[in-house]
């Protein structure tokens, strides 16, 4: 059984169970009402409804197991999410449309309900330090599933990260293509540049910089799965000489280097060491060199969800704006341009999702049902909090404080090329 | 005499001064050698020279009297700038070219001496609060001026404000024209758009907006005498029923919005009014709207050089990114873009002082010397600061935290229209 999934036993109590009672459907129509009586009816495992909003649901909740609704209200975020990995819930109707109502109750709830706020607060649960290795246990958690798996539903860079569509109807293929030459433009990358990266996934980043750009790229990464297809790709398609995969940690890069790059780790490198990044960035950048962070953050500082936190994405932490600064101010770097892709992550999880679904068969053949359903609602709760806005996608540019050789508009990110 | 220049009393003191000692000497030389021996040379009232520096100096300081000396030494910022309105300081060579090196020294100073970063802190001077009634005096202090003077070397539509020049060689009539546009298109401004704006200056944005985007503005701004201009001016260019110009704090704006706009107002509100300055967007704008906040902003947390906060800004503050988030994070505002202007305004301010220098005559008999000192102090130290990037400008925009409608990418703001 898959680490993701381990603990949850697939229940065998669904049909002894005795019949909900007046009281545990009193309590879940209560707590309907209680986060804003969303278009969310909820079935027992006998067969009673509940709903709190006389529009007809868009999706109902069925619950199989009284322990499952107890778990639910007790655990909330993580408690739903193991229990529909389980299979011990059910969401009839569409995952993504179910999540995106849920959110906005909760939302409403915490600021309207007092006692739903206690709850919040006292039930959040503290995520995961990263130091040194702690890092590598919660990265090889996550990334080191299996290459196989990755590439039934990633494009063929292995981009796991938000693409960029400049046009709405471009592919999945395309638009990490076009991620991939927006962060190079946002860099000035050019031939010779020399670029340290800072968590290299797959390694697509830098197999790009080098083949498009004609840059030589140092790459960090501290998963072995990722490591080990990178170094093999880079071989067989011949541009060894320009990219060097390493798999260690960033905050052990020296090299001097014209470009840095982060695309999708500082969610994962934890706020309070934000700083000792920014010190690595110092170190390594030259005097009129560029950084460019790309991560998914917040509007409001806020614990990740706390399933996808314990589940899915061990020590994740999406930082706000104001967190980011951590990163650049104590060093003096200067921030010269922020976007905020947002969006274009919802349509990136979406077409993940799609290719998922699509894949499911061998998915559950490489792993089991559960693995398959915990994933869907990890991609699914994604797609919503994205498009829920409770997550952001910064892409942040920063030069040196004194260096005038900044460039002098954004017009060369946006001509065609 | 003006109040900028209230309490400087020319010097008739600079023929009886005795001779310079020889511990002064040595003082302004280990002066020079703790701020990094800058290519500057000393030259006191006797005509005695000191110089830290083997290389041929780029200017001369000539200290005309024994007082203005050690003004200079004890009150930093506040004495220099003081001593040079007054006439008893000296600049020979290029005003700006000197400050960039003096600015140059003080920052190697405040990160390698001790003794200079204690100095530092003892003499900062922390600036006037912004309660309603304090912002009108702050304000009347530098914008009620007249608008004569400010018509002599500003822009004809009255910007006070960066230009932006998205070709270098734009005059700055076009770059402060080309400024309104790239706001606008920031703001995705359209006609019948209603716009609330916060501190208007001389109703040029508000202006722009009506007669070219068929926008309807409320434009709220404190200053007696820019109110009067920019509400003759619309009755005069029949744009009245679009724009109101409303004498009164921001503080107090409750109408409805689609659009809200602050053009360097922010770095005159002050740091612990920024989550009010949040509030009253939030109260204002639709749940579609946009905010757009362009201010002078810093890398690093610093107060205001406290001669320009003393004698020019009272109670300026330039905000870095971090604490500009106050103004979003609490609302749960969504920060779509940020953008740094900083080259830009050095380029504005270059041309300002262009044109004072052409008008010095004019300002010299609408005022007096000491004021035309001060005030090319004030603007070459801008120009200096923006290009020693210890002052930045933000564009930052922004939408409710759930507002999907927000634009799908940066493309607009670039194609020709």
């Amino acid at each position: 059984m898959n680490q993701i999934t381990a603990g949850l036993n697939a229940s065998s109590d669904v049909v002894t169970e005795t019949p909900s009672r007046r009281y545990e459907r009193a309590l879940m129509l209560r707590y309907l009402k209680i986060i804003a009586s969303p278009r969310i009816a909820i079935r027992f495992w006998d067969g009673e409804t509940v709903l709190a909003n006389s529009d007809s649901p868009i999706a109902t909740v069925h619950i199989k197991t009284r322990a499952t609704m107890y778990r639910m209200l007790c655990q909330q975020d993580v408690g739903f999410g193991d229990e529909y990995s389980a299979g011990r819930l059910e969401i009839e109707g569409d995952l993504v449309d179910f999540l995106l109502e849920f959110y906005r109750g909760q939302t409403e709830a915490k600021s309207n309900s007092k006692f739903y706020k206690m709850l919040d607060k006292v039930l959040t649960r503290v995520p995961k330090v990263n130091n040194v290795s702690g890092s590598e246990q919660n990265i090889h958690h996550h990334y080191d599933l299996s290459n196989d798996f990755y590439k039934l539903w990633l494009d063929g860079g292995m981009q796991y990260t938000c693409a960029y569509f400049p046009q709405k109807t471009l592919s999945l293929e395309q638009a990490q293509q076009a991620k991939l030459d927006h962060v190079c433009r946002k860099l000035e990358l050019k031939p010779g540049d020399r670029v340290v990266e800072a968590g290299c996934g797959w390694g697509g980043l830098a197999r790009h910089m080098a083949v498009y750009y004609g840059a030589v790229v140092t790459a960090y990464n501290i998963s072995n799965e990722q490591i080990r297809y990178a170094t093999s790709r880079a071989k067989k398609e011949g541009y060894a000489d320009s990219v060097k995969y390493i798999k260690d940690d960033y905050r052990n890069a020296k090299e001097s280097c014209d470009k840095f790059v982060s695309i999708g780790m500082l969610e994962h490198v934890g706020l309070n060491h934000f700083s000792e990044l920014g010190k690595v960035i110092d170190r390594c950048l030259t005097k009129n060199g560029r950084v460019l962070i790309h991560t998914i953050g917040r509007n409001q500082s806020r614990y990740m969800n706390a399933w996808i936190e314990k589940r899915i994405f061990p020590g994740a932490y999406p930082p706000t704006l104001k967190e980011m600064m951590d990163v650049f101010e104590p060093q003096n770097f200067s921030v010269l341009d922020v976007e905020n892709l947002r969006l274009h992550y919802a349509k990136t999880l979406q077409q993940w999702l799609h290719r998922f679904d699509q894949n499911e068969a061998t998915v559950q053949s490489m792993f089991d049902q559960n693995f398959v359903r915990a994933w869907r609602m990890y991609l699914a709760g994604s797609i919503s909090a994205f498009l829920f806005s409770s997550l952001q996608l910064f892409q942040v540019v920063a030069a040196r404080g004194q260096d005038n050789t900044v460039p002098w508009n954004r017009e060369h990110l946006y001509s065609k090329h």
